[in-house]
């Protein structure tokens, strides 16, 4: 089985409302997006798919999230970002790396049906959460 | 001459009023700090310095800096910040990457008086600011 | 299904008895340790684990590998280090990436039984061994 | 079950024939190639292989396409360039990562029968392509 | 003072006429660019200059050799070359990384009148030139 | 004025005598040499020098610390090293980070005389000691 990766990397801030340590302030990251698009077979270029096709797909999500907020639906901050006209990127769970690779994950399903194999968000370069279809 | 340099890494907010484009919007990075202390001769233990103590000088700035939001003191959502009870750090000037350059290598100037030789942040892998002694 | 991985490096001394080329002379390694744990869900913070769980559990292994010697419990070094007082690591294989790599796997499943789907160690940037629950 | 990996880069040029954009001009990489080799069982050593086995059994392709063009056989440049003696290396598919990736996945087939796991080869740090045994 | 560092990729062939090893086969690299822009002070946004116009600037000259053939101006491949329509970049001195880091030196000064630091241009991640103003 | 510079790595193994901290134990790293040569022209192939050139000089030191101990001549161990006909390189200096880039500095005098610009030393990706000519 053939599988491509691109990896994109966006600057966001966000905090996890409730965490009991430094993560309930709000902070910030680099963070990467790594998606796996998958196919038995290559077409007539030789690809899986074009890497610019892959790379304007992640886009979608991706121009929203980078140089953003990401925020659970219930922060109390959200009115006031919304007042100063904030980019917000509201979430109804908190915006764990974990919750953000699932989100990508469902919106690249839209472009490549059943074919997305994985969706990996690196918060930093030591912690990642991945989301993939399971076995 | 002898310099040795040490890295570190930490995760903050920031946005800088005013900017034409996405950096005017609240979002953050995985930014890294590189301090380069120099000396002409070595210690009895064949060192400028013990990495950890220069650890221990960079933390002093670091540990704010981690986790928080960095702002202009002019900024209006400073007052929504601090009753929710945010960590900020505040400039009397844009939060860019140069401020922050300045502003550490000017707070080692006390632990290693006349020996920091150069402060490099990284706010992106691509993008990054230094302050130095000059020649 | 989710997945998080975390990576923490440690600075080891270790050598392959028997070994037909340089790796039979004490030599070391920044090593790398990357382990992953496995979730069908998400708990209340939106986490298939706390990433600070993770980091405590790895460095119940990792604080021993770290600025320690790993070797072969048959290795006719170990007298002299132990009369010296080193910091030793000793295991009843030769300590290779892939023999590191199931002991800390096997050592995670105490922390997150069932749930430690990979754990990987790197000796170089090039070389890394992985060990996982097979299919 | 164990695996090793192992990367390498070779520096090659290549183009793709009828690609819409850039990628129809010659141009180049520095390339990445990682290989996976598995095992359920160790040898005497406690290695799934040397490394330096899997490295001469990489070097059999990786060899070949350093410092060398990588052309679809069809590329009508193949005459001059054959002409000025260049190094070239021909496919019958277009020179992608998948079909690298694929090609150096059967060569190493005869070096470790069954035993290949997945190569991945990285056409820059933001793009790769995987050929694997499927399910 | 104050300099801001800005990195960028581009991906190109190359080859050395008459080098006495593989640097003579037409190959490629995924080269990396940083260019230094240094100042005594910030201006009113805190900045030696916006990265997103230094990026600018660059690319005047990286947009030309991305997906491109850097070549010497008397290499006997050209005539081919420009008869397939090749994007070919030009040097009256072999296409070195030296040479190459010069020429984007010497093109920036056009944008940053005697503010250019340092152009260094990395051919791998082993082996990279500088060109700079000297002391 | 230009520089080339170059990088390589060695896996060795060292302690600090006397350290107050961890160092005291045998402990192991994947040092990373970084060496620049300068020069005011480029040679007829638009060269400093070749990087293989560089290479060759760099390794008649790194092929000595490449899976080897390093230690200070009056460690207690080397006697059962010695014994055992372990590699061991000694210093008459701990040897630090900064002991070894000036020692590697030393001896690449003998090949590029006076044309040496700065060693670096990285004990870890956070750690580095560098030596250079001074102003």
């Amino acid at each position: 089985m053939f599988t491509i990766k691109r990896s994109q990397k966006f600057e966001y801030a966000h905090r996890l409302l409730n965490h009991p340590a430094l993560c309930q302030y709000l902070h910030g990251h680099s963070g990467n997006a790594e998606v796996e698009i998958m196919s038995n077979t290559l077409d007539d270029q030789g690809m899986v798919e074009d890497f610019s096709i892959l790379k304007k797909a992640m886009s979608e999500v991706l121009d929203l999230w980078d140089h953003a907020t990401l925020l659970y639906e219930n922060d109390p901050l959200i009115s006031t970002f919304m007042l100063h006209q904030q980019r917000l990127y509201l979430f109804n769970e908190p915006p764990t790396a974990e919750v953000m690779a699932r989100t990508l994950f469902n919106k690249l399903q839209d472009f490549f049906p059943g074919r997305v194999k994985r969706v990996t968000i690196s918060e930093t370069e030591k912690n990642q959460a991945t989301y993939d279809r399971g076995i």
